[in-house]
Parts: C-alpha cells; structure tokens; sequence
C-alpha cells in the first residue's frame, strides 16, 4: 500500500518548521520532542536544522507503549514519579541557546481507561517538575515551535469511519492544510498571515479594554485583562531576538487576563483532550477570578485534579479571539487536539499567564508581572468557548462598550 | 514475512536484563538507552521494570539516521558540540538513585565513510561532555547493564552472505545463546555462570601479581598491574549496595593494570569497532606505560585522534582474561561489536580505569587510585590481543613466573 503521507508535503512542513516556525539561527542547537511514531517527520526537521546551520540537533521521543506500560504495571509510588532531570537538563540547554521544537502526534485518548487518580498524579508530577522547561517557555526566552504530525491512533479518532490508511492520510492533508505547507509558497503565505494577525492585534492594543464580555448559549462572561496586557499572534519576538512562530498552526490573537477579575459563567464549545483524556462539556464558575464551580460530561475528575493541581490553576492566563471563519473551525473537522481546535475557536487558559503579553515585556519582572494581575501556575491548558452564536464586547477603561465579535466573527 | 526475532527469547532477555543483569529495586527509578530499531526490547524491558517496582521508567532513544544527517549537512561548528546538559541530568539522575541500561544494537560501520577529522572531533566532544554519567559509572555508584538487540545493519556486518531477515535470525539466535535465555532457566544459568567467574577471580586475587607477561605473534606485552588491584568478574556489588551483572553477555574476568608499567609491543587479534569506524589489525608500543606509536591498517586516523582525546587515552584502564574455548569465541562469529567480542578473546582497555577493581573500592578515593597507578581519562575503549596462540605469565611479587594461560585457555 501506498504511503499515505505525502513525503513531499511532510518535506515542506520540515521546512516550515525551521524557516517559520523556528527561525533557527546558524550555530543554534534544537531540543526536539516527538512520540516514536513521529520520527520520519523528526528526520526531515533534522535534515532542515543542520542546512540551516544548526550547532546539534537531539531528538527526545517518547513511546506511548511505555507508558502505557507504567499505568498497567506501575507500582502506586510511580505515579509521584517524573523526570526532573531531564527538565533541569532542558533549561539549562535553553540557557545555553537552545531553541525547542514539539511534535504532536499522539492519540488524545491514550490514557481514556486508565484510573483518573492515577493520571491525576502522574500529571501533577510531570508538571512540577516541567517547571525549569515551561518557565523558560512562558517566558519567550528562547524561539520554540509546535507542529503536528498524523499519528495513526490520532487520525483514526478524527476519521472514526476510515480504515486507518484513508484516516491517516485525511488528517495529513488537513494539517498539511492548515499548516499553509499545500501552498505553492508557504514561507510567503506565513508573512502574509502573520501580517494579518498583526493587525488585529494592533488594533486591539489601540483599544487597551479593561474587560472582554463573551456571551452566547451558556456563556456570559467577564474577562478582566491585565493592566498594560498587550495582545499578540502569529510571529512574535523571543528574548533571544528572535522572532519565531510559536504555533503551527495559528489563527489565535491572544493576550493576559487579569487573575482575579473574571467573572461568570462559560461553557466550552468543543472537547478538551487533556494528557490522555478527553474532557466534555465543561461548565464553570467564576469568582473573583476563580473557578469556584467546574463539571463536565466526561472526564470531570481529570479535570478537577488539573484545577487542583495548585492555587493559579483555577485562575485564567489567557484569553485568545479566533473567528468562527477560520480555515480550521471551517474544516468542519473535531480535531481533539488543542493545537488545531485552539485555532478553531476563542478560547481561554487555565494558570500560567505569557509574561510576553505585557507592554515592555523584554523587562518585565516576575513580582511586576503579579502585579499587574498575570497569573502563575505549573499549567497552561487552553479550553474552548467560542462558536458561531458567540458576541463579544470590549469594555473600555472609561466602561464602554465596542462590539469586538458579533454571531463568532469580528465585528 | 515472519518476525526474525523469537519474541519469546526477546522477553527472556528483557526479564534478565532486569533480574540479572540490573537486579533493578523496588522504587527504583530507571533510564534506558537505544537505538530506535530496538523499539520492541524497550517495550518489554520497561514492562518487566515496572512489573518489578520500578519507580518512572525513561527512555532516551537515538537515531542513526539523525547522526548521518548531522555528518552530510552538519555546519563545521556543530562537530564539537555535545549535550552537557543532557549528560549532567543524567548525572543528576544517578545520584537520585536511578540505574542505568544500554541496548547495543548499531551498525558498526555508520560512520565508517564519514570524514575522520569530524568524527573524533565528535567523539571528543561527546566524551567530554558524557563525563558526569561516565564517572558514575566507572566508580561503579550505581547499578547497570549493557545489553544487545539484532539491529538490521549490524545484523548484514555480521551475516553478510545472508538475506536481511536472515541475518537478523542468526544475530538474534547468536545474542541469545550468549546471553543465556535460550536455555531453560537463564536465571540459574545466570547464577552457575557467576559463581564459575568468581572462582577465577578469587585464585587471581590470592596470587596478587605484580605483572602479566603476554606472548604471541606479535604480542610481547608486559603489563603491570597496579597496587592493590582486585579482579572481578560477572556479579559484582555497586556502591548503591546492589549485586549486578553489568555485561551480558559476559565472560571476562579483568582488572586494572598500572598506567605506567606497560612495556612492549601487543597486536590485535579482531578488529575493534569504535563510534561507527572499524579500526583493524592495530600495532602498538607502549614504554613507560604510554602508547607511544600506533597502526592501523583500517581506520588509522580514528585510532590516533581517540588516543589523542587526553593524556590518559594513550594508556591502559583494563586488563583482561578470556578463555579461547568461550561459547562465544567459539561460535567462530566475528560481532564487529566490542560487547561481544571482547568476550571472545584476552583484551586489553585504553583509558579510564574502573574504581571497582581495587582491594575496598567502597572507600577508595580518586587520589589513592591514582596512587596506586589507575589510569583516568574521558575513554574506555577495549581491544582484543588474544587468540588461540596466546601464552599469559603471571609474574609474582618477588619476580617468579607462574603460567596463567598456554595456547589461549587457562593453564
């Protein structure tokens, strides 16, 4: 049988990892990650990292057999377990200059029948000891990247209808497609989208609002924003001078909430795959910036261990406007995958905020970033809350109100 | 086509590689190293890991594709890079506890059409750099393991008259005879077989030879072994109280000879495969310990920058004895692969001593080793001098000769 990845598109993904995505420089080495099944994507990236220049290239995979392995034969102490080491280790190269690449491959719902309590403290581990790697990230200290490949449990979750060849090779296509890499040009078509969402987001720092008003079926929310927020999307600079494209894809422009002032109610409009797990049907409450109420359809106590993983986790760290005219949300397609669905809907963040969504944010210290109410936490989770009924207004400093959507498209 | 590796031997190796040859403990967390084709023994060795209380089991894989890609596109600067950071985790990791197990499984001969300029500066580099995890390995603090896996391109090396299916069958068939899990119960074979390395040992250490005298053609090697040297072989306790088999297969026993008592000429016997480059039919001659001319007819140029690496590279960290009779010399198979074959004959090691092999290595310091004459460098390469014509004299204290070897076996 045919391979039913287009080698030549995975080539131009490669590409667009580096020339776009990165924006490696000569003499930078990478930090790659990638799930087993992922690696003749990570060849190709290798390949177009050393003809950029780079210094090393190391790929660290990872196998979903093995841990699979772990929740069906793991002693109970290994759930606590996790590898600070090798986070230690990436900081320390990200210090050192490194630049990070993911792929995302794998099946959103590996972990979907192991016991939630387990997988409750297998990720709250994971995430501590993340710490030295996330922060880094957060940050903007470095030029990272996010980029998908068409894992085969992935696509067949999508394509629940196809035989495992025909669901790989759609899912290929519609990454192919909304990574802009079926272009004739990709590189010209990035510049050309990163242009686009620029403007949005200037147009929004012009406004500087105090508060976003998201409403529709089940939502009516207030999102207070950080004092001197500042909206981004698409290419951004890092500390490292560098201006990269973060994710890839992107239609998002995102910016801070401020930690202790949302307030309401909201609804998710499409599922969160969350560590393995598939979490439906959100519904929560907010206080004072914190979510004092949360239930789900599935996955509810999944989601309640990621909300008490720490203090920041029930508060927000971003708010991001995607129009219900997106090319992903217009696919049509449920990916279950955050990258894609993200890119599909306005969405907001539980914990940590990005200190690169401030006004000078190159000089911005940790204790400032509080205090202008960013939020600190060992997550990031992006859950969505946007469709095609949902109004946005933007209320300014003075209490007015704009229309910033209307019916999921700008206004 | 079937599988050519026996997944039920496949199994019994993993089993003794975490019985026998880690004796890894509950709680204990473990890091495994391999190449991506060994996937499947990963698998099976991370399953009987947890199956025996391991706390997080990890995973480093590395892709020999990626390694080509770095030599046919690599900027100049990126061959003296290395990952300190990932070496110094790996430290980090150890001294936390964890133990550590290898798969052999590459092509021999990856590099071998690379320029040799850039692969010892490679080499150089990744040896500096691996000196954390080295250390800990050498002062013997942790438990470990190397074991095999029939890698397609090693496999056509070995076998090169046979199909690609075929040659993995036979190096498949061949790893499990010498690691002893085609036999009923590898386990106890496993406990029979130490106990015979032991005895050897044990008449060795009640001899306490000030020297070996090794004769054959072109071998006339004096090697002086160091004050207060033990031999070992087989079982044998690490610092972290745990009783493992670090070689399997294994049928040495060795211990450290005195970096500056080295005196005469010594021809190797098989040739030596080193970091992707088959370096053969080397001549060398030490004085005072030291190397001081080298030849090679294959891979000369590898050979001199390895021994070039740093002071100690040029003299020796090991001696040892293997019987011409072993199972493995006598399957009459040439492995291309030290692990293999330096247990098919008498060899001797360039650099870094093992701490181990001295009378109470637990408290030893690295100033007495030092003073006893142990060799300290970033390497530890091991070549095979012996063959069936070899003659091995004790030389005792007070300078009376004793047969240890006649024609290659024990006399």
């Amino acid at each position: 049988m045919n391979n039913p990845i287009s080698q030549i598109k995975l080539n131009e993904l490669a590409k667009v990892a580096i020339k776009v995505g990165l924006r490696l420089e000569e003499g930078q080495d990478l930090i790659m990650t990638a799930p087993l099944e992922a690696a003749p994507l990570t060849r190709l990236i290798t390949e177009h990292a050393y003809k950029a220049g780079a210094g090393l290239v190391t790929t660290l995979f990872n196998d979903s057999e093995a841990t699979l392995a772990r929740f069906k034969y793991g002693h109970d102490l290994s759930f606590d377990r996790a590898t600070d080491w090798l986070f230690n280790g990436i900081g320390e190269a990200f210090d050192n200059g490194a630049a990070r690449l993911a792929i995302s491959a794998e099946n959103p719902m590996l972990l979907a029948n192991e016991d939630p309590e387990k997988v409750g403290r297998a990720n709250k581990a994971m995430s501590k000891a993340a710490t030295p790697m996330r922060k880094r990230i957060v940050e903007f200290d470095i030029n990272w990247n996010i980029i998908s490949y068409p894992g085969a449990d992935w696509a067949k979750l999508v394509f629940p209808n196809d035989s495992e060849h025909d669901a790989i090779a759609k899912l290929a296509e519609a990454i192919f497609a909304a990574s802009r890499v079926d272009l004739d040009d990709p590189i010209a078509a990035w510049d050309e989208h990163n242009k686009n969402l620029a403007e949005k987001s200037k147009w929004l720092n012009g406004q500087n609002f105090a508060a976003l008003h998201f409403s529709g079926p089940g939502t009516d929310l207030k999102v207070g924003l950080a004092d001197d927020h500042e909206w981004a999307g698409g290419a951004s600079r890092a500390k490292n001078g560098i201006v990269c494209n973060p994710n890839i894809p992107t239609e998002e422009v995102f910016t801070t909430p401020h930690a202790a002032k949302v307030e309401g109610f909201v609804r998710s409009s499409k599922p969160l795959s969350y560590q393995g797990t598939l979490i439906d049907e959100i519904e929560a409450r907010f206080e004072n910036g914190k979510i004092v109420e949360a239930r789900a359809t599935k996955g509810e106590e999944v989601l309640i261990n990621m909300l008490d993983i720490d203090e920041g986790a029930r508060r927000l760290g971003e708010v991001a406007l995607v129009p219900h005219s997106s090319p992903i949300s217009q696919s049509g397609t449920l990916f279950y995958n955050t990258m894609f669905d993200e890119n599909a809907a306005c969405h907001i963040a539980q914990g940590q905020c990005y200190s690169k969504c401030f006004v000078d944010s190159d000089n911005i210290s940790e204790e400032q970033v509080k205090a202008n109410g960013g939020n600190s936490s060992q997550i990031h989770v992006d859950w969505m809350i946007g469709n095609a009924q949902t109004d946005i207004d933007g209320i300014s400093q003075s209490g007015e109100r704009v229309p910033v959507f209307r019916k999921g498209e700008w206004a």
